[in-house]
């Protein structure tokens, strides 16, 4: 009666579960049996429907009409997801590990705006976060591709965080530099109200959007940001080169792992299955896998 | 009198055609030829022209006065047009192979929008998809250069594909979290008239198009959004990056022609001396060149 | 009395010139003597004087006052120039190859308009077209570093060109077919006018310029334009990825030429003059030169 | 009681210090003790708090309010920070040395303006700049990892500072003969009003900045700032290139860390197993792990 968790394979102690608990485990987690795959298709549909309310909602023309019906539905989904997020902690194996893993906070926070709606008006907009949990419904169509591409490019980010880092601070000063210079050239007669109001508009005219609502009016003004957007254009191509070069060495080192056991040579692709310089076998297990 | 086409010289069975399918096939198909080149070129002159009007059409002062020959002149070219279609797939091979394929659908949906027109005004505008014909044309110079190029692209792009699907839905989440809080935080009052408004901002924002339509007014909302930009500065270093990397992969890749003599697998890289699928030497005297 | 000219050393006839053009073509094309400097930095010095000239006189307020000074410096300048283009003609060996250079036809558009201005209102204006001269005297430093580059640049450049040239006609097609459907959505109330305009707006967009005079309006046109905004920051990263391959190439061809005489092996620095592979010596005479 | 600064440890000839500016030194320019960890968290405190006076201070409802707190909170930093300089002078080994490096300029830079304002009005917004000291307090965590990122940062801007120059000069022409033609296509009527105003418009759109406080009205206009546009989206694809392959470039041979035992020299290749210059065995043991 009592069997061990798919899951829990990796773990060396075996656990017990009951049998219920291992039934809703499999459809909720897993999408290997029909009622695995039948409920992600339908949590995507739900988590798409619900997304849609939430901005049927916010269209005043539309909310005007048909306030009460919107309202139902929503709370028919937030219930719904609610049962969903207890079903997955009571039959998950170690309920704290997914409660703070990525998509375990972002079930959580799916369902909270509804609730801290009650208290606090418009709050229950930030529902729209529930489409983050699109993201998970990815296992239904190979997951395992999935994982290693984001893999590649978490690893990527991770090697570019830091530099990323310290070139934020960098723009943040360089930034606060040419604001305070396009407050004392254009002055407040101009737009450039304040100083944090100017380095938004550096922030703007640095990162290429220029919306236009604060813009130089005077020569000097326009030479002096003529010039910030020339930097600009030269620092853009910093985290772009960065990231490039990151992504470039991430997607490198996922190839690239075995050596030949017999010339010791490595550079071998994932599927090779012969050393491509002494004609060695190098991995025989990979003619299934891989 | 009955030859063998040209094209099908990959089919294994021989096909037998009339001469004049042939004919039609070498004037419309090829390039070869006086009366092929004749065409291509008229073609490309005609697709222009044609173009041109759809243009002059749409210009309410230019319409008004030439109306009727800009009409009867568009009727002439769609005519022609359509029989060239007729003659494509007459002289093809395998018409449905021709139907299905990128150019055959150009080269319908260049027809239908006049047709439609008939009944629903308006639709004859789309009679400008026209010009996507005009990458059929590239076949008069250097056509196996530019197959080969578009191979690397298009290699690069798929290779690429599934990681810039996995990026959209990041940052249409992404563009959903932050319309709903510029929602909230700068209201209906500063132009965040609701939730899809925000997200058309965010997106607007984001890509740095920056129309200036819709911006943010209070120090709060201006803060935040300055942080969004900052962050897009940062994601927008991904795609570029994942491409870049995925350009030069494929175009190392596409270098590699050789096929292995044994199992005839291809994808070896350039210093392979022995195949990496079945261990066999490919290419020996590459021992000298490196 | 009759000397050989330096430049013509490649040439295998000697070319004999009379000493007073050898003069000139010392002064004017070389950097090595004094008198060849002090022209160059002269030049320099007139050609940033020269373009100041005319964004003065585009200024109606500076031209109202100074008008006729600016005239007479002017012409001054463009005489000067004029003369310098005569002797350059005169003194250089093959001045037919000069006429038809780059420079040869920067040098002629720079006094032209001045000419031009003579019988056409306006045209003077574009004897800003003066400032690229800048370019040349990059030769008063570091001439072989700068030339070495920008070949590393063009060779890349021609390499991606082709390709270039495929994307900016799918470009046109991509712009041609969201204006159309943009000017069918919007409508001439919207400010989408006529085809052309769309057009024009929807380049706007695709590069994420986004002025904002034309934007869309309604609820449909604004979806529209987000995924065109996307798709545009999607297309964006290809041809920066093309060209960042290129360039990755070009740098790496630029850089690896020598095999190892004894083991064979390619991909040595140029700076290496033991291969890093065997230890034995590449090439000896690099000790001076690299 | 003389002991020899830590700092001079390069240094062959030992200098000898008095025991308090050593205690001075090892607090202000190291973070290994305990003092040294708290001087400079403080500071970051100091740093940050700072830039948020002057930032206040510059916002009309803000200053009205608390002018005399804010100033007299402003002149409490400075004086501090003055302090901090005259000490960092006073304990350093080589003084000069340290006012000529970047962080003494910062440094001399932060307290300046607030010296200034006292005779020139608007100048003390300046203390933004103090901001930039930010960069200095990374060494509290990781500080070698950080230098070495920067490093390979510099390195690749070092290397791609010439060909960005290069590519300036380019980019000035290119908008000035831009900023000229639209000058004379479009017209005083439609915002163009001068040359230099016009080189603005041209700098907003080559970087995709697009305010729209100046756009093209005529359809002439409009056709010749698509292609500007266009080329924008090309150039801008240059520098990214660069500035990635330097990038890689410099990430690559920053890896290479041992030195030749014979010649001395740097600059390996990882796969080196032999000199480059003198022909030494560099690494044996590189033999098996490649």
């Amino acid at each position: 009666m009592i069997q061990k968790m798919p899951a829990s394979s990796k773990n060396k102690e075996k656990i017990y579960v009951s049998p219920w608990r291992q039934k809703i485990y499999e459809v909720i987690f897993e999408a290997d049996t029909k009622a695995g795959k039948a409920f992600d298709v339908l949590l995507l549909v739900f988590i798409v429907f619900s997304f849609i309310l939430v901005l049927f909602e916010s269209i005043n023309s539309i909310e005007k009409e048909y306030s009460t019906g919107i309202k139902i539905a929503e709370w028919i989904m937030t219930i719904l997801f609610t049962f969903e997020y207890i079903a997955r902690i009571v039959s998950v194996n170690r309920p704290l590990k997914y409660i703070f893993s990525f998509f375990g906070i972002i079930d959580l926070v799916s369902i909270l705006p509804a609730y801290l709606g009650l208290f606090m008006q418009g709050t229950q907009y930030l529902m729209t976060v529930r489409i983050f949990r699109l993201l998970r419904v990815f296992r239904i169509f190979k997951m395992i591709q999935f994982i290693r591409e984001a893999d590649v490019l978490i690893m990527a980010l991770k090697a570019s965080g830091y530099k990323i880092l310290v070139f934020l601070i960098f723009i943040l000063s360089f930034t606060a530099m040419n604001g305070t210079i396009m407050y004392i050239v254009e002055g407040e007669e101009n737009g450039f109200t304040n100083i944090p109001i100017s380095m938004y508009w550096a922030i703007v005219t640095l990162t290429t959007v220029g919306y236009g609502d604060i813009a130089p009016k005077t020569p000097m003004g326009q030479f002096l940001s003529s010039i910030i957007m020339l930097s600009g254009y030269a620092i853009l191509a910093v985290p772009t080169g960065i990231v490039s070069v990151e992504l470039g060495l991430a997607s490198k080192e996922s190839i690239t792992t075995q050596t030949c056991p017999s010339c010791l040579k490595e550079g071998h692709d994932h599927d090779a299955i012969y050393c491509k310089y002494c004609g060695e076998e190098i991995n025989p297990e990979l003619d299934e896998t891989g």
